[in-house]
């Protein structure tokens, strides 16, 4: 009894302290209604809480949906048209206005920091907490923030401005101790962290025990990939490979092919395919165009490709696993 | 029967003809909370509708109130806290991707213009439709909009930055033809226009008609004072003199007075002690502290100074009358 619920701690522990999911804040293109506002989603990794873009009115959703706007610390606007940033500038304020103290970092085109400077300097406020400006150059990927267990990358996608897509991607764990045969082994506290990562052991007594009889392989890393806007593009492939979640904007369906290359957009089925070719686990489709009241048609075209796809909706949550 | 409805129809022409309403998007300052967006609001005068203010979400509450943004064609912004104009960009993009053709006319800060253009300039937008920027000196009151039937002025307040409150004021109605008179009289149509804008009038029989035999006072023009965000200051009271409505900002209870004066802003006793001294017709109480979920106690304050005092709740519709 005491063992079982010693087991069901462990898992209990080991699912809060690594928690990975996605929730959806809006998932309309360009204009609202009243069912869905435009893009912005919260990433959870490990109890530290990313923004991916920030439309207007997404901290009314963050209200709406009980995200606890307080914990993000890192925002990442992927590009320069409105229904991914126009909430932002709202949001930095409200932060300064409930008396925020921790650092905040934004990472965009450079063009936003003008845009925050100049609506700071019009309202005469200086903020009450630093905030950090990270600018990001679209042309590239490059590795925006570096944490001890986690990555974010941006990726260049090809839309009508410079915009970029961003990875979010677990760092190798360290191995798991097999604690029967520690105990039986009795090697001391002070070696552990060392076999964690990978060293072999000896005995004081000359037994050699190589790492693998010791350890388990830690869990795979996990990774999410967010496409933002961008029209189908093979390109990208290479940096979204693999991902447990690719998030794929599916602005139209099929018969809009040409309107959606023309708007340097994709259809629900063309964000199948790229999720197909890439290895994806799962796909979740977002960035709907107002015109459907209906988002069946979306989904239903995508899994004829793509089976293991859903839809975002706003307060979604999706676990990447 | 036939005059009856003859009478009614007139009646209801009447009242569409000359409407005269506010309607609150949002009546919370700083912060929106669910229950409250913040500062917007739409004037319908005369089936012309201004925007004064367009917080961030406006766009969200006119789609939730079931407000007709197209028919905007007018908007005014009192001062560049982000609780008066963050949504406005999103606004103006909105319009641009409905495929709007009719001009819009913004008038603010001079800084307004700028922050539009930066945002316009990011995105690589260039707008479908025309958008005219009126500069505000809020140093001074002035005309700002002169139509037909009536007018819109801007007058100084006293808030942290340079802020303006606006007027609306219906211009001198025609006289109001005596039908019965101009049928027993046989009074030509084509001089009905000039008896209306106070003329004489001669028979062909040499019988002298003074106006006033032939016409009634028009109703007294109404008007809307629309205070923004201020301290109390009596100094406003030579622009909204004999408003039929007042809406006036009330952030505090006066309690919580050093702190409204301390922040520029008014209690809603002292939005009383304005409207009173003013001669205003009615009062609207609005702009309140997100600290407060219950708002019966600044409505209570107020009224023990001005009986005619209301809460702006969002989606609330006032008469000008």
């Amino acid at each position: 009894m005491a063992r079982g619920f010693f087991l069901f701690w462990l898992i209990v522990k080991y699912a809060a302290m690594s928690p990975f999911t996605v929730t959806i804040l809006g998932s309309n293109s360009a204009m609202p209604t009243l069912e869905r506002n435009m893009t912005a989603q919260v990433i959870n990794i490990h109890d530290n809480h990313l923004l991916f873009d920030c439309a207007d009115g997404t901290q009314l959703q963050m209200r709406k949906l009980k995200v606890k706007m307080q914990r993000i610390n890192h925002i990442f606007i992927s590009h320069m048209h409105g229904d991914h940033y126009f909430g932002l500038i709202g949001l930095i304020f409200t932060y300064h206005l409930l008396g925020r103290q921790n650092e905040l970092h934004v990472y965009g085109p450079p063009i936003l920091k003008k845009i925050i400077d100049i609506q700071l300097e019009a309202s005469e406020t200086k903020l009450l907490y630093p905030l950090s400006f990270h600018p990001i150059d679209s042309g590239k990927s490059e590795l925006l923030l570096d944490h001890r267990s986690y990555t974010v990358r941006s990726f260049p996608v090809t839309h009508s401005i410079p915009t970029v897509g961003f990875t979010v991607t677990e760092k190798q764990a360290d191995r798991k101790l097999r604690k029967e045969v520690l105990e039986k082994e009795n090697i001391p506290v002070e070696v552990r962290q060392m076999i964690k990562q990978g060293a072999d052991y000896t005995t004081p007594e000359g037994k050699f025990l190589e790492n693998e009889s010791m350890t388990e392989d830690p869990p795979k890393p996990r990774s999410y990939a967010y496409s933002s806007d961008t029209r189908y593009d093979e390109s990208i492939i290479d940096y979204i490979k693999d991902s447990n979640l690719l998030y794929h904007e599916a602005t139209f369906t099929e018969d809009m092919k040409d309107k959606a290359l023309d708007r340097f957009h994709s259809t629900a089925r063309q964000a199948a395919l790229i999720a197909g070719k890439a290895g994806a686990g799962k796909l979740v489709l977002g960035h709907f165009s107002a015109r459907y009241d209906e988002l069946e048609g979306l989904q239903q075209e995508a899994r004829e490709v793509f089976p293991n796809t859903y839809l975002a909706e706003d307060g979604s949550v999706f676990e990447v696993a």
